[in-house]
C-alpha cells in the first residue's frame, strides 16, 4: 500500500492542528495532499511550507495575492472560497478527508467529500445535525465511509464495530458537565465569556467550548449520533461524567454494556478515524485508572441546561427543527462571544427562536440553507428586540 | 435452525443453576440434552424431571440405584463416574457444553468436550490454569470454540471480538477486592470461614468465594486469561474495583481502552457464552450508572494478598508451576473450609508448597495429574507438619 493521502478542511483549527500532529507521528503512512483554512494565514503558511500539499484553499479570495507573496510554495496550487474548499474536499486524489470546519460552513465541503466516495473523518458535527439524512443518502450512493472524530462518537463507533444494530438497546454519550456543572443555576446566569471558555477537560475551539458550557454541545452530539448510528430518540441518552474518561457507553439487549475510555486528548479519536480499521501506536502514556481513582456519573439537570432538553426534543421532530436549533444557537453563541448578551440569554433566545418553528421541507441542500438563513435573520431580530 | 442442545457439567452448582435459569428464558432456542452433577441428588432429580435430558451422569456409581428409585425419568439414560461425565461432555449430540465442575475434577470432562469439537462455555477456570496449552492444542485440532463464562473473561472476549491481537497492549481484569479489601492485613489474618464466605458482590460456590477473599481467584484468572487470549505476563494486569461493574478493560496500542460493564449477575456472561455471536434479550433491568454513582479503582496490595503475587509469578514460569500452585491452593482452601487452619495460613502453606517446586514435564494429561497428585500429598504433609 502506498502513502494514504489526507486532505484537512479547517487545518488551522483545533482539530486540524491535532490531525497534523497525528500525521507527524505516522509520516510513513500518511501524506497531506490538501489543506483548507480560514483567517489564520500565518499558521496556514507554516503548514503549507511544511507539508507541501498539492492544493490549498483560502477562505477569502482577496487573501490569495497576499498569501502567495508571504508564502511562496512551489508545486502547491492555491484556490479560494467555497469552490476552493469544495475542490480540496472533492479531489479524486484524496484517500481521507478530515472535515473540521466548524458550524454550517462545514456542510458543503463535507458533502463534497462524501460525494467523492472516500473516507470522511467527520469532526464537523453541525453537518450531521442539519443534514444527517442527506449526508447518509449521499454516502450510501458514493460508498463513502464516515468515521466520527468526536471522542464520544468515536467511542460509540468502536463499541458498535462488530455488534448487530438490532441488538443495541441504548447509546449513552457522556458529558463532562462543562465549566458550570458545580455552579448553581442562579450563579451561572451571569458568567462571563472568559469563564465560559474555561473548559475543565478539553481544549477546543471557542464555539464548541461555549456549547459545552450550555450542554448544547451534547445536544448536537445526540442529534449527530442519531444520524451516524441510525438510532431513535429512545435509544439515546446522556450521563454527566466529570472526568471525561469514559466517552460513551453502548448497552446491548442482553444487559452487557460496552464502553470506550481514554485520556482526554483529541489525538486519540483523530488517529483512530485515520487508521481505522487498524490501530497504530499512540503517543500518550497509558490511561491509569488507579491514578484517576474514581469515575463519577450523574443524571443531567435539563432544567439548568434547557438547550439539552431542546436538542432531545429535536430527536423526535422533523429535520427542519434541528436546522433551526443549530442556526439559532450559532447566531446566539456568536453574540455571547462578542459580549452582546449574557450567558443565560443564550438558551432564552434559542428557545424563542425554536418556539416559532414551523415544520418545513428540508430535503435538499437548498432547503437546508434557506431554513438556516431565515432562522439567522429571525434570531438576529430577537437579539435586537430584547 | 433447530433447537441447540446443551449439556451442563456441574448442573447443581452455582453456574449450573444460573445456566438453567438462562435456558428457562430462552426455551425456544435451547434444549438441555445432558446433565452431570455431584452429590446434591435431590436438586439433580428435580432438574432431570424438569428438563428431561437424554443422558445424565452421577458423580458416584453407588448413587445410581438410589437415584433411579427416587427419580424415575423415562427416556433419560443414567450413567456415572468419570466415564459418565465424559460421555455427557463428549456426546456428538451436543451443540454446546457448559463446563462448570469446580477444580481439577473439571479438567477431563472439559477435555472431552473440547475434543468433541463443539462450543465449550468454560466456567471451570482450573482446567485452563493447569492445562491451558493442552486445551488450546486440542481445540485447534477439533475446531471447538471456547467461550469464557467468568464475567471478567467474558468482558475481555467481548472487547477483543472486534480487535486485532497484535494491537492489544494490555488486558486488565478487575477484582472486587473480596470481603477483606478494607480490613487491615493484621485483622485479616484470623478471619473465620463464615466471614470469608461473605462476598460483597458475587454469590458463588465456596471454593471460589474463599479464593476471592485471598485474591487467588484473580491470580487464577490471570493464568486463565493468558491461555484464553494468548497474552504474555506483561500484557496482563489487575485493578481493584469494589463495585464490580467494570469486569475488564482492554488497552489498545493507540491509547483507547475498551471495557465491558454489567450488573453483577452471572446470567449475563452465561447467556452471552450460549448465544454468541448473537445477543438475546436479557432478564435484568438496565445498568444505571447514575445510580451506581461512582466506579472506583485501586492498585492491588500484593503484600497483603501474596497469592496474587504468586500467580503473577506463574505467568513467567513453566506450565508445571501453575499446576502446583492450583493443587496446593485447592488442598489448603479445603482445609480452611474445614476450619483446620486459619485464614493467613492459606497463603503461607501455598507459598511453602510452591517454593519447593521443581520444573517438570507437563505436556500430557498424565503428567498434569501426576504433578497435581504429588503436590496434593506434599501440601497435606505441610498441613500436618505445621
Amino acid at each position: 500500500m502506498g502513502m494514504e493521502k489526507i486532505a484537512i478542511l479547517g487545518s488551522t483549527g483545533s482539530i486540524g492542528r491535532n490531525t497534523l500532529e497525528v500525521i507527524d507521528c505516522l509520516e510513513d503512512r500518511f501524506h497531506v495532499s490538501g489543506l483548507a483554512a480560514g483567517r489564520n494565514l500565518e499558521l496556514f503558511c507554516k503548514q503549507v511550507q511544511k507539508y507541501k500539499p498539492e492544493i490549498v484553499s483560502l477562505q477569502k479570495k482577496e487573501d490569495v495575492g497576499r498569501f502567495n507573496q508571504m508564502c511562496p510554495a512551489d508545486g502547491t496550487r492555491v484556490v479560494s472560497g467555497l469552490e476552493g474548499v469544495e475542490e480540496v474536499a472533492g479531489s479524486a486524489d484524496n484517500d481521507i478527508v478530515v472535515s473540521s470546519i466548524t458550524g454550517i460552513s462545514g456542510l458543503k465541503p463535507t458533502l463534497a467529500a462524501v460525494r467523492s466516495g472516500k473516507r470522511v473523518a467527520l469532526a464537523n458535527k453541525e453537518s450531521m445535525v442539519v443534514a444527517g439524512r442527506l449526508i447518509q443518502e449521499e454516502a450510501r450512493k458514493s460508498g463513502a465511509g464516515i468515521i466520527p472524530v468526536d471522542s464520544e462518537h468515536s467511542g460509540v463507533f468502536q463499541c458498535l464495530a462488530k455488534e448487530k444494530q438490532c441488538e443495541v438497546k441504548k447509546v449513552i454519550l457522556t458529558a463532562s458537565g462543562g465549566p458550570f456543572f458545580r455552579v448553581s443555576a442562579q450563579e451561572m446566569k451571569h458568567k462571563s465569556v472568559a469563564e465560559a471558555l474555561q473548559h475543565p477537560r478539553w481544549k477546543m475551539g471557542k464555539k464548541v467550548t461555549i456549547d459545552s458550557a450550555t450542554l448544547m454541545n451534547k445536544g448536537l452530539e445526540l442529534i449527530e449520533a442519531r444520524w451516524l448510528f441510525g438510532l431513535t430518540a429512545g435509544q439515546l441518552g446522556v450521563l454527566i461524567h466529570p472526568q471525561s474518561i469514559v466517552h460513551s457507553l453502548v448497552e446491548m439487549t442482553d444487559g452487557s454494556v460496552l464502553a470506550q475510555l481514554s485520556r482526554t486528548d483529541m489525538r486519540i479519536p483523530i488517529q483512530y478515524a485515520l487508521t481505522y480499521p487498524d490501530r497504530e501506536q499512540g503517543q500518550l502514556p497509558s490511561l491509569d485508572l488507579s491514578q484517576v481513582g474514581s469515575l463519577d456519573f450523574y443524571e443531567v439537570d435539563t432544567v439548568k441546561f434547557p438547550l439539552l432538553a431542546l436538542a432531545r426534543t429535536a430527536l423526535d421532530q422533523s429535520d427542519s427543527y434541528s436546522i433551526v436549533l443549530n442556526a439559532a444557537n450559532e447566531v446566539t453563541v456568536e453574540a455571547f462571544l462578542k459580549e452582546e448578551i449574557e450567558f443565560h440569554e443564550i438558551s432564552e433566545i434559542v428557545e424563542k427562536a425554536v418556539a416559532n418553528h414551523k415544520q418545513a421541507n428540508a430535503e435538499s441542500i437548498e432547503d437546508i440553507f434557506e431554513i438556516d438563513r431565515v432562522t439567522r435573520v429571525h434570531t438576529r431580530n430577537l437579539l435586537e428586540q430584547r
